[in-house]
């Protein structure tokens, strides 16, 4: 069937389909990607008779028009994510890192090699030394933990200016930081290993090169650069100087997606140059007023980045990758359970419990990296089904767990409240 | 030669161009559309040696990337029309119309019926009878002003508070009105002369029938219906009993989305459906902030739709639709001159010169028709960009004559400045 929709009616269909579900699972409890990436499944999956529901909405990918179609919803979801990101990196002070100290880091530390451990190990006894490329691939996406779906949930009980949110928010931020890094040098290292081990060799030592220069010139030197010449009161004052209305909103959007394209065209992920040039931009998002701007940008973007998500994912592949979505959730949730060994004894029991519960949720970030993957060839369609159904598995188990460990009272602190959720999902 | 960038790099390569020639613009007293679409001219014919900018930025349609990422663009262009033309109407209040009064409703009448004959009149003159759905197009692209380039040119002159001004913006949303429904009819007609007469009767009565009912639903009963349903202390108040984050917001953009698809599926353009969702939201534009919000999505997106349209302007075209192009500029100009016959009476003879010198630009409401047009096949390429051409050329001699008319003293009124310009270009 030939596409009849025009693009804006299969954009309003996907946007009330993926807000509507998203407004579903929220009143469940649960985050809206969540049902935004239900959203994607059923429109991938729902036939009823010979009604199937992606031939309706003009995305069946064997048309003409269903092509076009999917490109156009493809090209949103590659810029949304990208804001997505660049907005969580907003949230993200460098300064503000310090203050969470010494236990954020040891959690994170426990929360790194533990589940990275676990992850690329189960993959390598399950598909023997060829499988170290979805092995690697694995491993981060047990690391990362979802900013996003954590801030959001300790923001809306009212635990942000507790101890524990500040170790969590700490952790969260370093295994991200961490995440983001090793995700890099697993494109890296599987994209060199292609070419022989020489190649490997300096793959490797490239994107090394190129991460390290990219993480201290954005954490750095971009800061200063931003005050220098992005200030209105700052001693060059770009922005004041050019006609172009809203310039500093278009110098940010250029920061951002060139960062993005850098880090694209160096075999980093886009999503590693926006989340840097996020954190750059941190300390001006309330001078600029940048959290309210990629606010209206990311209302209206972010779903289609996580409708997108659900269209990859078949039935067929859920009912093929369960066991291994059951193996890796049972790994994600015990991985940061066994880092409360760790810290126990500088919080006690009961807190370390609930900082590794607040650390479960995969969510986004656990996404994008088998997204990432998935899109490079790396890892396959069975892999990429279980990581997507860990990272929803974990986003329900996390928060279901925190709410039942917090049940015997807070620790409040003193200390002012960190940042609160971007886009709050 | 394959795609190589990312389409995170296509999109930064190309918002830069954009956006750095719309300052170049803008530094020569020109709009940054103008610019914008120079970009797009520049991208599809800049070639030298063996570079084609074309191809450098993998946009080249020979290629499978090349065909993808033009989609990604293409989408990034038709959404941003949408959201641009609804921010147009955002700036409309139905009942600031009735405050412009007998003299814009004059001015309006005169520049609606002269240009259109002058353009039709002419379009029918060079192609015979059978020319006649081209014909109305031209005529419909010289009625039309350009509300963003004339209230623009207004505000940055400080003479918004003339009595001038009020009369050229009455008008002009008089005309972008009556514009928008001709264009309407326009392609209603055209739609319905390819099956024989009595299917174009019948098309004509039905798109009639759906352009009555919907302007009627969108000026009288959409507002009431957002008063009760969205209004935040209305008696329903939808928007906060979700738990959608940012709920106003989403339920606006899917009016806005849900009506460009009705009229898109009605065979209207889906920017009526837009500008219409556009006015019923007017009044509450401050109360739910909407103009912040559309401004950043626009920041992002319009430039996007003005490379769209340069992509199609071929130099050979431009070189081939000259004469035509200068024939429709005369046409243009020469046809609001001559609605000061009409109304010098009310106004006097030197500040009626100004009102029709302010509706001179046709600027992104012309080229919209031209487009629109031109996607459904109804003009030909020649004709497209003649018509491109001369909405660039109004929007250039309309402030330079107009600022040569007002050197002689303005004629200031007391009654309170009308709305400014959205995402002023």
């Amino acid at each position: 069937m030939e596409s009849v929709l025009p693009l804006v009616g299969v954009l309003f269909f996907v946007f009330l389909l993926a807000r509507g579900l998203g407004e579903v699972t929220q009143r469940l409890g649960l985050p809206a990607l969540i049902g935004e990436i239900v959203a994607g499944v059923a429109i991938a999956n729902v036939a009823i008779g010979s009604f199937h529901l992606e031939s309706w909405l003009s995305l069946d990918p064997t048309t003409a028009g269903g092509v076009v179609n999917r490109d156009a919803l493809g090209a949103l979801a590659d810029v949304g994510v990208v804001f997505l990101v660049f907005a969580v990196g907003l949230e993200i002070r460098p300064d503000e890192l310090r203050r969470f100290g010494r236990i954020s880091a040891a959690t994170a530390a426990g929360g790194i090699v533990i589940p990275f451990g676990l992850g690329a190990g189960f993959l390598l006894l399950l598909e023997g030394p060829t499988g170290w490329p979805a092995a690697l691939f694995v491993g981060v996406s047990l690391v990362v933990t979802s900013l996003i779906v954590t801030a959001r949930l300790l923001r809306e009980a009212r635990w942000l200016d507790t101890t524990e949110a500040h170790v969590i928010l700490g952790a969260a931020v370093i295994e991200d930081i961490v995440g983001v890094i090793l995700l890099t040098f697993a494109l890296g290292v599987t994209a060199g290993s292609e070419h022989g081990p020489i190649d490997l060799v300096y793959q490797v030592l490239l994107v090394s090169a190129f991460a390290v220069v990219f993480v201290l010139f954005f954490l750095f030197l971009a800061p200063r650069l931003v005050r220098r010449y992005l200030d209105p009161s700052g001693p060059k004052k770009v922005s004041v100087r050019l006609r172009t209305r809203n310039a500093t909103f278009v110098l940010v959007l250029l920061l951002c997606l060139g960062a993005s394209a850098l880090a694209a065209s160096f075999q980093l992920a886009s999503i590693v140059g926006a989340f840097f040039a996020g954190m750059a931009l941190a300390e001006f998002r309330d001078q600029y007023d940048l959290r309210a701007a990629f606010e209206s940008l990311n209302t209206f973007f972010v779903p289609f980045f996580f409708v997108v998500i659900g269209l990859a994912v078949s039935t067929g592949d859920l009912l093929a990758a369960w066991p291994l979505a059951a193996a890796l959730t049972v790994l994600a949730v015990g991985g940061k359970f066994a880092t409360v060994a760790y810290d126990a004894g500088a919080l006690g029991r009961r807190p370390a419990l609930r900082v590794a519960a607040g650390m479960v949720p995969r969510g986004e970030v656990g996404i994008i990296v088998a997204l990432t993957a998935f899109g490079a060839g790396l890892i396959s369609a069975d892999l990429y089904t279980a990581i997507v159904v860990m990272a929803i598995a974990t986003s329900v188990i996390g928060p279901y767990l925190l709410h039942r460990l917090f049940a015997g009272g807070v620790a409040p602190t003193t200390e002012a409240p960190v940042s609160p959720a971007p886009e709050g999902r």
